[in-house]
């Protein structure tokens, strides 16, 4: 690999938890590995979604060792060496600096990489890509921190909102913004005035940048994580000994909120987290009574159900708008419109030992 | 065996279907061999039912081929040539003319049977027990059929109702009433009309009689029927030969509403037919979120709902009255309100190619 040849990488954070799929989710088998429309895991998706943008040799994973068997088996087709796994969980923010230090090494501080979070859907995959090209210019041309914006079109409560500034430049025919303000998760009243204002984005957590942009923002603002990785750089199997004097923490606290230059460009292709089975549901295949997937199913007047069971017939007799999700340890029926309780259920099932269902 | 002795005979008819418990009922386990509450099935507990009045010698059980493994599971206490089981399903008339020419030919014309469906709970045991001493008393000295019969206290129309007449005697310390009318299933308004009038029983299929009784009987109105038993008597390995000429009817329809003179007496021992999940509910053990069984149930905000999942946990997350049934191979999620509508999920399973789940 040539250093300094300005290439574009993938740096994919697959450590996500995602118990709001419980039962199907568990610690070792966490949301971006499952499949949840018979159409591949998300984090399957997420490398093909690179196909033709990205090579396998410049694709990097980093994932927990909770899910590290679950997240090779979804990802053959990438070198062994290429899944980093953290010695601890610590967050997003030691991820990207050991990620970039890793990428920097081979390629040089002008490689580019592009943080891809793996537990979410895009739907345009060819304007995704697209976009992503564009990103990677203007982080080029402008040694730039890029963050991709999802359009914030309700007052969600769950996401964090960028403030559109000064427009900065246009790559690939797209308008670049500067970030003018971060707002981590607001409350309710709070995101409908963000909403009111007309300029905001949620960050999606897709950032693009310059090895040598990501070195000096961690060195101006999380100097204990820069410095561990510039220690791990003279001995790269080091990890597990620098790996604890990192900043945990996540990345848009550690640094985005931090950095005064960043910019921003609307995201329009069908981006989704993927946030519970209520929201994922109405993605799915259809089937009678709903959507999902089953072995068999059979519906006597119920609808908007979600469903997956895929050892087992189910049959759903007078229901409206439940989650059945069936499992070989564990089952869960609950109301459409209560997915936030799952967390109750996971801590229930903890209080009462049962923490190996979770 | 002493013959003649008048003895109290035990004739329990295990061979219905029960579908209504599916998925836990199947064709090879119907509903007199499920274990809903974890304290046995209602088959294995008609027969404890009768401890100390009727010893296993005098207990005789009829069932179907598909069932016969699950039937005899139920009852390792029984000699396995107590169990007939029929060539084919035929209706109760058939079992019926079957078990007492059995019983009659080991203990002759003036044993008194007793008629037990295997598939209805009882909760007063020393209650019914007593109640069939009183009714075997009244069948040995009046020579009629005695026929239990259940205080009639709503307008169901899946019972068949007993209009009780002229009071003709008491035994134990009841009294027993000639049975002015027979009134099978009636539609809603009859149903409404008959309760008006106060003097009515449900059916519950528990016969009381000397062998001799429903020989006439059959005699009288089913004269193919009780050919067929004298053909039987001669040579009793011939079951197979006789079946196909018996009348496939229903004892109530093919003698009980025929016949002008048959005792009631009202069984006030807390009966139940058990006919449906939600019929049952109320009868299981608690558990958080409603009743029913699991290996481990966590609930937040659910209840009302009926439960058997024995190989899993379940988390029930905002349900009210729904009953949830999990078997290895197919689940059931359904409005307490719609146990008629489970008839509506087999047929689609059968006509599906899905016979192995009925």
């Amino acid at each position: 690999m040539t250093r300094n040849d300005e290439a574009l990488h993938a740096l994919i954070l697959a450590g996500g938890r995602g118990a709001r799929f419980w039962p199907l989710s568990r610690k070792a088998r966490p949301k971006q590995c499952l499949d949840l429309d018979g159409q591949g895991s998300p984090l399957a998706r997420t490398l093909q979604r690179l196909d033709g943008l990205i090579p396998p040799e410049r694709i990097w994973v980093v994932t927990g060792r909770d899910m590290e068997a679950a997240v090779r088996a979804e990802l053959p087709g990438l070198s062994p060496e290429h899944i980093l796994v953290e010695p601890s969980g610590r967050n997003t923010a030691p991820c990207i600096a050991w990620g970039t230090q890793v990428i920097g090494r081979g390629a040089g501080d002008d490689a580019v990489v592009a943080v891809l979070p793996a537990d979410h859907a895009i739907r345009d995959a060819p304007g995704f890509r697209a976009l992503l090209a564009s990103a990677t210019d203007a982080a080029r041309q402008t040694g730039a921190i890029v963050t991709l914006g999802i359009k914030a079109d309700r007052p969600a409560t769950g996401f964090g909102y960028l403030e559109q500034g000064a427009e900065m430049g246009e790559w690939g025919g797209r308008r670049f913004h500067l970030v003018q303000r971060f707002t981590e998760k607001p409350d309710r009243i709070t995101a409908e005035a963000l909403i009111a204002t007309g300029r905001q984005l949620w960050n999606a957590g897709i950032f693009v940048y310059k090895v040598g942009a990501m070195e000096d923002a961690l060195r101006a603002h999380l100097p204990a994580t820069a410095q561990a990785m510039i220690e791990l750089g003279r001995d790269p199997g080091r990890i597990a000994d620098v790996w604890g004097r990192t900043d945990a923490t996540s990345i848009d606290f550690g640094v985005m909120e931090r950095l005064r230059h960043i910019l921003t460009v609307e995201a329009d292709v069908g981006w989704s987290d993927m946030g519970s089975w209520d929201e994922v549901g109405d993605q799915l295949p259809a089937l009678p009574g709903g959507r999902g997937r089953a072995r068999r199913i059979v519906s006597v007047d119920s609808e908007g159900c979600v469903v997956h069971a895929l050892d087992k017939a189910v049959a759903l007799v007078g229901l409206r708008d439940l989650v059945v999700v069936d499992t070989p340890d564990a089952l869960l029926v609950m109301d459409r419109r209560r997915a936030q309780d799952l967390r109750e259920v996971l801590r229930q099932l903890a209080a009462s030992g049962e923490d190996g269902l979770t």
